[in-house]
């Protein structure tokens, strides 16, 4: 069902992300180096980075909760520790702490370049749960 | 400058936002909805918010910086405080305090649906001011 | 109710600190300067700052709860802007969004020097409501 | 020298905390449970958790500085992961990436009850690099 969340984000779509791995309590998202990503000095935008962050630190949350449950971003923060140049950006998820109203969830996020990883961000995220229930049906992609 | 330098990102044409004002201390960013912003629940995507967000606060503090010098984004934080529907994202960036080395900058992000304006995130900012001698030189943009 | 609370926490006494105003949606705290609240450089300790806006922002929440009900701080970030110098440290707290499980609350701290303020910190909570069920009593204070 | 700075602040001495161990990017503080550090449900107070997590980050920054240089907070956010009860609160703070101007620290805070340790709180620190030169000079304390 995730996996079809995802699918169902234009943005997602727009930025080129892919969901690389999703297991119980942590995800992995990833973007590839194109033109569209980058800001003027030809590294990747922060925005992507905050980008794979607010997704992937959801989708982390979203796989510890009950059924009829989802996960809505509340809040976080995130340090850039290093330019984001290279091939690719890579976002890792990883829940602190699951929680029946609130999750709290890490993400560090790595530059790809030449098969090396460099620590460009990390972010702490805090993860509402709520019952999908009162959201809109999210639609199938054809 | 500034405005060849937002020109000059390839993510803010992606994503399709307009600078819509830029004076000292102060910046104006917004988007259009489309279905490529948006999020499976269809409303405008977190990382849609988060990119003003990035990008309004980084301008804001480059409005007061000395000639020669720049802003990167060094940290920020930003609460969701309501569902961003709407036709429009509007991201206005002020400068708290202006520094030298850092200035604090905070950001309210508004949805805006028949003329109305709901207040959608609010953030708050550390931006790196840094000679831009060491950076990249900015690709014009024909 | 929440000047009970207050006057129970041992550490609210041992900073010296006090409830100046609580009203619907918001609260002031203050302390003032003497040696056991300062660091090295004679300036108000960052963790006497931070503690305003944890004692501020949980406050100004709870004064917007249902009966039963309380705050706990679920999470804060706070910039530090000037130098805590000065006679006097005010906290002003002010709900942003109040929520029935999350409020988002924004506090600044001022330095009062001869009767002139300056602004020296701001931060961003959010609190989890709460029932208070669920948490041990309030001793009362003789 | 970072001993002396330490023992000088007169909130440290205050909050009856101690300076475990210091190593290049490292630090530990720790402060026992007595009734002037708690709150009103008798958990160790948000505000002695901040102050651990302030004076820990800048700390551990302030290993990895030149000659002549010292830190001091820009900003920093912290989540609560989980009441603080038990006997004693220990902060380890661990520098994430030590930078010329701007040093970004992580902190977690445990708290100990029977020797065990639970993890009841977690930070992401941005300090700012500084000359000492500019600031009053630290008083000896006999």
């Amino acid at each position: 069902m995730l996996r079809d969340h995802v699918a169902a984000q234009g943005f997602m779509r727009l930025v080129g992300a892919e969901l690389e791995s999703i297991s119980p309590g942590a995800c992995v998202l990833s973007v590839a180096r194109r033109p569209e990503v980058l800001q003027q000095y030809g590294m990747f935008h922060g925005g992507v980075t905050a980008f794979l962050i607010d997704n992937g630190t959801t989708l982390a949350a979203c796989t510890l909760v009950g059924p009829g449950q989802g996960g809505l971003t509340a809040e976080y923060k995130l340090n850039l520790l290093a330019p984001a140049v290279g091939d690719r950006l890579v976002c890792r998820a990883r829940v602190l702490r699951p929680g029946k109203t609130l999750s709290v969830v890490t993400a560090d996020v790595y530059s790809v370049a030449n098969g090396t990883e460099k620590h460009c961000a990390t972010a702490l995220a805090t993860i509402a749960i709520v019952d999908l229930g009162g959201l809109p049906p999210v639609p199938k992609r054809g």
